[in-house]
């Protein structure tokens, strides 16, 4: 233990209790822990720190030279890998897996909203008008895809089995599939299995592989009664492409809560269209205390590993932005 | 087999192709079967019948005294046990079951929708307005009371439980408590849990004993974070109380399917609520594929075991309203 040098660790972290804040201290035991807001954070703060816990606005950092260990509370790091904002060798983790539940559960409510027209029963009630919406769906026997099967997606795939669906997952590397889905592919599969699915569920992280990875094509090539969901990000999906996979009928509805814009411009014709549901990128965020608590389980965790030189969870590979 | 005289059936089902048709006239094969449009019945045609499968307009109906067994092809029964209707030796048998799917995903969804704020994002959507709604509610965790505990609530039940809920359940009659219910208790002994519960899920039957079941008293003895779902029937809550209790805070928001008065008038104050959701009586109906099938096998296995004096399912007492 001798030639152990103290840390200097910036905590900026939001939602914080005095219970968090004690648990973090623990896990810094020992060095010189430092508390800002995350939009209060100077320059000199972050020249002063080996350890960062919290996303402070990247374009603060310009390569600080003497960061050691970011750790991030965001679940995508897609700022965060850009040229220019760290040094290649400060190691990098995400708090992936602490927003799985809200999003998830986001996305699931989405999707039975639409199956069963509540978004236009809302509309109707606004107009005062006691009219049936005819026909409904159900996750009872539907053909479920699941694009991007991460943390969130596995979320999602739980429930939407739970409720009786059959589950497609698809995603870029080969791993053990789920008990809980019936057919896993890689991504580079998608083609096959599009036209099956009576509900498409995207969770794709944003980066160059997933820029407008839903073409016009794609969209012609699902059912014209499929539901299509994105809580990932917003670069899979060109505005004037959903727009047009929307108003033509090339599916029948979606549910979207990221947008290449954002926030979605007022003038944006997605707006008005009366099978779309907008939600303002609300689905993560730390609107279910749940997501606040496993945020900070996982900086504790990390924080107390990195200072003991042991194990990371959620280490993001600075190539391709994803966990190693 | 020698005495056995012909029957005159009458079948007044909806949304019937011909594959139901095929089934229907074998289940009544070597009886006198007459399909017609329940809408377009005529007096003769009752005074005809030995047996009614179908829901004929109740006041057509005075007591019919040549007609032995009646099986509907809705759930409830209340218009049919009511005075002066139906011969008080009239076998009469309902389609509960059939509906229970179809009921319990809307009331679900409608839950996940209030739970997740998406009916203020919709509203906010019309407007054109990127505005977070701050915190959510969860199944995960959250206590869910479901009031009236038979076909539909159970099916409700086990999708809630499977979505992480705790799960009360509340019926009229003791029975064993089902797996996928956390505690049972009686009507009688709802006042004792009704203030531990996240969700009220009612789908209480229409009868004299539900009548403004749910007082102003009952809804202030919920927690005021509740969410308060309906898809029972009408007369369990009086208009101006539910008004009374989203106004004053007294839960925090309604999905309600059903109302005192139906069509609810323009008029009506309901309409406006934020943190009410009106659909139109629109959770049974045939909307989902699913429920066509499951009526026209109750009244298929209803109708052979009728001719051949076997045991009848879902048969009506006519005092209570309820299934004997």
């Amino acid at each position: 233990m001798g030639g152990r040098t103290i840390k200097h660790i910036l905590i900026a972290l939001p939602e914080l209790n005095e219970g968090h804040r004690e648990r973090l201290r623990a896990a810094g035991a020992g060095n010189d822990i430092r508390f800002v807001e995350a939009n209060e954070v100077a320059p000199a703060d972050i020249e002063w720190a080996e350890v960062i816990v919290g996303n402070v606005p990247a374009p603060l950092l310009h390569e600080p030279g003497k960061l050691e260990f970011y750790q991030l509370c965001s679940s995508g790091a897609d700022a965060y890998v850009a040229e220019g904002i760290l040094d290649r060798r400060t190691i990098l983790a995400t708090c992936t897996g602490a927003y799985s539940q809200t999003v998830a559960e986001h996305a699931l409510a989405s999707t039975l909203m639409l199956q069963k027209n509540l978004h236009l029963y809302r509309d109707a009630q606004r107009r005062h008008e006691w009219t049936d919406m005819g026909r409904v769906g159900t996750m009872e026997g539907a053909v479920v895809l699941v694009v991007g099967l991460g943390e969130i997606g596995c979320y999602y795939a739980r429930m939407a089995k739970a409720l009786g669906a059959y589950v497609i997952g698809v995603k870029r590397r080969a791993s053990e599939k789920p008990d809980y889905v019936d057919e896993l592919y890689l991504t580079a599969q998608l083609d096959e299995v599009l036209g099956r699915a009576d509900v498409v569920m995207s969770v794709l992280p944003g980066s160059a592989a997933t820029e407008h990875f839903y073409t016009a094509e794609r969209f012609r090539a699902m059912k014209r009664s499929c539901i299509f969901v994105n809580c990932g990000r917003g670069n899979a999906v060109a505005m004037d492409v959903l727009e047009q996979a929307l108003r033509g009928g090339e599916i029948a509805c979606a549910a979207v809560d990221v947008f290449e814009i954002e926030p979605l411009p007022a003038s944006s014709p997605l707006w008005d269209l009366d099978n779309l549901l907008v939600t303002p990128h609300a689905s993560g965020f730390y609107h279910l205390p749940a997501t606040v608590e496993r945020m900070v389980d996982i900086c504790v965790k990390n924080l107390a590993a990195y200072l003991a030189g042991g194990e990371l969870m959620n280490v993001v590979d600075f190539n391709t932005g994803y966990k190693k």
